[in-house]
């Protein structure tokens, strides 16, 4: 055995459940060494607790998918009940909360959104998403956007547009064209402008590429892990319109935009679109079980009426998930949470614009219902990022710092490079806001040293 | 909405039930119209019930999946207790359930496979063996055999060599070469020219595409859904040292065979080799809910301590799976559910030997533990099959009556072509299985009448 060396005090309950994590299992995204995981004993709400009686505010809902907040007792009930039915049959076989959660998602989505492939993961519904694009229409070619996540299987690590599959470029799949979608925030012509570009420059790739190749354009529902890089205004409108024009279909990922995260049922409904599918996962079931779902239109769905459906997987449509996933459904309705993250994400972009008059550090903030990013940068007007796209561990220093006094202070959210996001469980409330907010502020005084170092 | 024609009786809550997974879900491999899915209402031990109260003796353990049987209140009662603790950490936390498993897992795994990578299924397994094959060794191919299956996500699809993969043909990834390897019954040289020549072909493969340029070697541990088509004796160690002499990684893909199915924990102990990774899903968890692993080697793993390793996802070493997982392997142990998977597998082995000198139509029969299938055939001298290979719906003429009889008299299995597979849950005893050979017996009277025709 390849022992890792030790971070967590040996002989204590929290370092032995550390230590047999590093030893006989795998840290995603990382190097193995040098781990410092927090050892979570329970969660509730918007906290987490690790062994020592820490308490941690999660600020940004697990991965931006613990929505509904931590340890909500309804779900494990409904868990319960499904398991003392049956926890498990085949995807041939059918059972009721599938039957019962298709037909509430066909109500929640728009349009004749009605049919649902039942998986286990955001990756998970891209791919299947894929798959059926370019079955439905004959055609070969997926274009998706540089600065997107969309996961990290085959095919779906090749659509993202993200750092993360630099390591693995030589394994890419064919057949995926990106696109590039500056942000406003470093695009010095105003937002007209760059609507009127990013679309020109899209149609102008749609036809070097071949309109008739392109089975579908695939993007994130409101950009997430990228740095919240939102659509110019009117965007989102114009690609459906040249995917109309040009039989191509649109894919929408709602894995982190979805399930009110924005503010909405979807990210894309504050752009008054309708896609021919949505990809989902994170908040369908707020990460209680795994779960995912790709939602088909009608259209698409009675290809497969007298044809072969060439997708599955084994847990395809699992009882308790989808159990789990109607439940959690109900609990946004019941409890107003996508009003609730409407509210306090207006809440939190007045608080931002405070804390940005005291915090030099701060260049941008972009936010769409609970779903934010803090821009750090070295200097406002030359905006240099206080660590730039993709950076090395040298390039994260003042980065780090800060990362470790946010954690230090009582908060678990996720930095990364220059960005500081900020996405808590959408049954937040001002008090806890505050006391989040009081937590960065004080961390990022760190970076603002680094800037005043800029001006000297 | 786009409704499909009605099944189930409407009015009764089994219509309900049936109607709404038709209307709102899409259902894996197969055409929308003409579902025909069986409601289930609960499920125990070796047995599903419907919503009418029939019983269905269930034969193939869902999915070769089931390996504990259904509705064990020690796994509901693990998830639980977990679910009270905490439902959701992220990857980069960690809880209680993943180091023990963890731990566990290199227990039982031989060899130094000591690193556990947490996933949701099968096909994810895969994907990570894939891409971590590639990068440990710096080379791109991956060799895998025709007549199997790993998953139906990009990477694991591609390297399937099951017709599943036929219809997305034109999606494959890049970089995967497969090779034949025909089985005993249907080779006419005997099992140890089986071996050479099969042995000898793929060392030519190698050498064809570039000992330097193969990553991996991607085997099933036995033979699963392709029809339980059984190594020659001594094969997967000839493959071993080809590996060790060619640098070439083996990756053992345990997902069906894994977990006590073969009367041992993974199927390559029937064969005394020790692979590099095993890919495990399915027993895992036995689908109370969804998971997989990715076991690797140290070697492999330290590869890692001071390199990024770029794979991951939202719900990796999900803490309710790790506890879900944990107690079901302890199942195993504590119900000696393995020594009785070996037991039964010869009391069924001895069965079949009767019911062939009953049924003209059974041509062959491949077990191992209790992975099973019967292969049947019109005619025992010719051989040919009763539905042949990737039969389509007017090929299955008979065999489909075959398939109605079983579920007619209370069985569920997996029919597949001119296969029926006999792989029920590792707690099954004699009497359920006497209860369940009867069944197959009647069943395949009908395809003995087709025998009986082809003799005339
Ligand atoms: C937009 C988006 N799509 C897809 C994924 C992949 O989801 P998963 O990790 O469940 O495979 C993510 C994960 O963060 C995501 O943010
Ligand atoms: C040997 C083998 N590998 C991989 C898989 C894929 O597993 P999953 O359906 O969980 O992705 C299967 C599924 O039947 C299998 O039998």
């Amino acid at each position: 055995m390849n022992t890792i060396e030790k971070v967590a005090p040996s002989g204590t309950e929290t370092g032995e459940i550390i230590q047999n994590s590093q030893d006989y299992t795998l840290f995603s995204w990382s190097k193995q060494k040098g781990t410092n995981p927090i050892a979570v004993e329970h969660a509730e709400g918007v906290y987490l607790y690790d062994y020592e009686g820490k308490r941690y505010i999660d600020f940004s809902s697990g991965l931006m998918n613990v929505n509904i907040g931590h340890g909500d007792q309804r779900v494990t009930d409904a868990v319960m009940r499904q398991m003392q039915q049956v926890s498990y049959v085949t995807p041939s076989c059918v059972t009721k909360p599938r039957g019962e959660l298709g037909k509430k998602l066909a109500e929640i989505c728009p349009g004749d959104l009605n049919k649902a492939f039942f998986t286990l993961g955001g990756a998970d519904s891209i791919e299947n998403a894929i798959k059926l694009a370019r079955l439905y229409t004959g055609r070969h070619k997926i274009l998706t956007r540089y600065q997107s996540y969309h996961g990290s299987t085959n095919a779906a690590m090749t659509a993202s547009g993200d750092p993360r599959k630099i390591p693995v470029d030589s394994q890419q799949a064919t057949n995926f064209v990106h696109f590039d979608l500056p942000y406003l925030y470093r695009w010095e012509y105003g937002e007209e402008n760059l609507l009127k570009e990013s679309v020109a420059q899209l149609e102008r790739i749609i036809a070097y590429e071949g309109p008739n190749n392109i089975a579908a354009i695939l993007l994130e529902g409101e950009s997430g892990s990228s740095g919240c890089l939102q659509y110019p205004k009117g965007y989102l409108q114009k690609v459906k319109q040249l995917c109309n024009k040009n039989g191509i279909l649109l894919i929408i990922d709602e894995v982190m935009s979805g399930f009110g995260r924005t503010g909405k049922w979807f990210g894309f409904q504050n752009h008054d679109i309708v896609p021919d599918m949505i990809a989902m996962a994170k908040g369908i079931t707020c990460g209680y079980l795994p779960f995912g779902c790709l939602m088909v239109s009608d259209k698409i769905a009675s290809k497969f009426d007298d044809t072969y459906l060439p997708i599955g997987l084994t847990y395809s449509a699992h009882p308790v998930c989808c159990a789990a996933a109607f439940e959690v459904l109900k609990i946004y309705e019941d409890d107003n949470l996508i009003e609730n993250a409407a509210i306090m994400g207006r809440y939190i972009d007045q608080k931002i614009d405070e804390l940005k008059t005291k915090h030099p550090s701060i260049g941008d903030w972009r936010n769409t219902g609970l779903l934010g990013c803090l821009e750090l940068v070295k200097n406002r007007k030359t905006k240099e990022p206080m660590a730039p796209f993709n950076a090395k561990p040298d390039d994260m220093v003042v980065m780090n710092k800060v990362a470790a006094k946010i954690r230090e202070l009582g908060m678990y959210t996720f930095v990364r490079w220059n960005y500081i996001f900020i996405a808590p469980p959408l049954c937040i409330n001002e008090k806890q806001i505050d006391e989040g907010l009081a937590i960065i502020s004080e961390a990022i005084s760190i970076a603002d040293g680094e800037v005043i170092l800029n001006y000297e």
